[in-house]
């Protein structure tokens, strides 16, 4: 505490990310990251940075980055907006657009950052909770009058809204704007992007973070209308005119262009998900069907808690979170063939039936 | 405009950074980078850089660049917070401390994003007038009861207070925040950071962006006591828990404790600054004393407007704003010897006497 505390520092819970402990040996299955190295030719990107491009500022529009998401989607360049990893760009989001309205309306149970910014930004966050089988009520969402924010595929259950839904959401209301925060983009679900070329109300948030295995670069993007991306640029040359560094946009520029590694690695993480999801299953474990670099499960016989501790002392780390509905779940990432082994080896000497 | 934009961003006024033309040939003396590259063992860190470090997040907390700068003043590492260049940490300055209060006092001649964060966050920003030689008038501020905010050496001048002067600012009443933004530091102003042994008052903010010839890698930092910086922490960890990626932590830090390159290099741009001082003084400039790495100037008989499209079309560039009392200034970033003497000799073919 201090007297020059803002009353919003005196009044924030801050976000807590996962653990990032540096242990030898650990299986680190508890942030989500992707399982493979990022592209090389990303990181022959990163070699080319020279000292005079870290000398000089860097492009304060991340032009080059903007035209090559532009080119990926099939939209123009004015429709994308790159910030310092898709958590400053949902921040802009919440100050820009969200605090169009007082209140906006979420799941219960969602990426637990949502409710940090709605604080920080003083606005009312509703919650509607998610259906017994972790998916999205979408009825009970549109009940409401507010905006619409929520994750595709969802955090941390993994499960997925399809196309169509999305598309209701956002057909339903065209004064209602809908966000859809697809940080776990590019491993099965079905993005909203495609609506984009006729929705005005929408707004898309992507992050290289995990889809392109570069969570280091902190590099995150929003797609919409250009009126849109025009309000979330007016915020952003508000707070910091340069949010992405020399090596960040050069980095994310090629991994981006490089589709091929995309494709490749995401065939690879979800082939290595259905294998554990089934080596899981079969030791009696109840598994949400993931479209996520992640799965969210239980088992009928063992406590999550424990489970977690169990893990913890064989130096494997999975996620979980102290709240109901979800206590007794764990969230594991998906790691490579022999960390996902590692972890149902272990889990079957305590849950084998 | 749109429906969906917030009232602050119908209401924001943005900052514009200078120009970056990507022109051949051009002698670009508009933005104030350091005109050498950085250290080598910089770059060095920069080739270190692993595909392993990009894959996983990076540390939140940026322990190892905290540690080293906390390690260069003295301070520990509670006293350091670091953020996305020192645009980015004062702005946090501006959500989280400053906001204690409605308002804030600062010089009218300044640098120009501090109107911008004020109306970002809803503040009143009340303004004092320079003396006539451009000096902050201390007196002047003093009489304010709020909060204080100036850049020490300030822009665009280039004049600096002692160190006396800020630790009258300091002392002056312990219940007043004074915040002193370093930007330019290195080039032979007085640092107030030794006064934070004692002031639990004060926040000093730094860049590598000029001192350390790295503007492409977006790092600031702000120094002061635990507490304040505790506040800062909280205002991060409810925006972005990752500010600075993987590369921008590993340079930074290797920048940092490349102490003589920070010594020789300062040493050379303070040398190129004041013989370009007096070459211009000799074709007549009134030159502001710099204590950055750019003057300010202005000739008697030749509109600085005149000079500044003069300059840009013999491919020269550098700063001016359409602005009273300094609308015939021009702003020149201090150059190599070669750019220097480039300039210098355009500068006699127009104004020789």
């Amino acid at each position: 505490m201090s007297k020059f505390w803002s009353s919003v520092v005196n009044n924030l819970k801050p976000y807590t990310p996962g653990e990032q402990p540096k242990v030898p040996g650990l299986i680190k299955l508890n942030t989500n990251e992707h399982c493979l190295p990022p592209s090389t030719e990303a990181m022959a990107a990163l070699g080319n940075v020279s000292s005079e491009a870290l000398r000089r500022y860097p492009d304060p529009e991340s032009t080059a980055l903007r035209r090559a998401i532009a080119n990926a989607e099939g939209l123009s360049e004015g429709q994308v907006f790159v910030g310092n990893g898709s958590d400053e760009v949902l921040a802009h989001i919440f100050q820009g657009l969200l605090s169009s309205n007082d209140s906006l309306v979420a799941p219960d149970i969602t990426y637990s950052f949502y409710p940090v910014w709605a604080a920080l930004y003083g606005l009312k966050l509703k919650t509607e909770a998610l259906l017994a089988d972790f998916t999205i009520d979408v009825n009970r969402l549109l009940q409401h009058p507010e905006s619409i924010l929520l994750a595709n595929p969802n955090a941390p259950t993994g499960r997925a809204l399809t196309l169509a839904e999305i598309k209701r959401l956002v057909d339903s209301n065209p004064d209602r704007l809908v966000v859809v925060d697809e940080a776990y983009y590019g491993f099965g679900a079905d993005s909203a992007s495609s609506l984009l070329t006729e929705a005005e109300n929408l707004i898309v948030t992507r992050s290289l973070s995990k889809s392109h295995a570069l969570a280091g670069l902190r590099v995150g993007y929003a797609l919409g209308s250009a009126e849109l991306i025009e309000g979330l640029t007016r915020v952003k040359d508000s707070f910091n005119s340069y949010p992405l560094d020399a090596c960040a946009q050069s980095v994310a520029t090629a991994a981006i262009e490089d589709t091929q590694w995309l494709s490749r690695s995401s065939a690879l993480v979800t082939e290595n998900r259905d294998r554990l999801t089934q080596d899981l299953r079969d030791l009696g474990f109840e598994v949400c069907p993931s479209l996520a670099n992640f799965i969210f499960v239980q088992h009928p016989q063992h406590e999550g808690r424990d489970l977690f501790e169990y893990l913890r002392a064989k130096n494997i780390l999975v996620r979980r979170w102290d709240k109901k509905p979800i206590a007794n779940f764990l969230r594991i990432t998906v790691g490579t063939h022999e960390e996902c082994s590692a972890l149902v080896q272990c889990l079957k000497e305590r849950c084998a039936p």
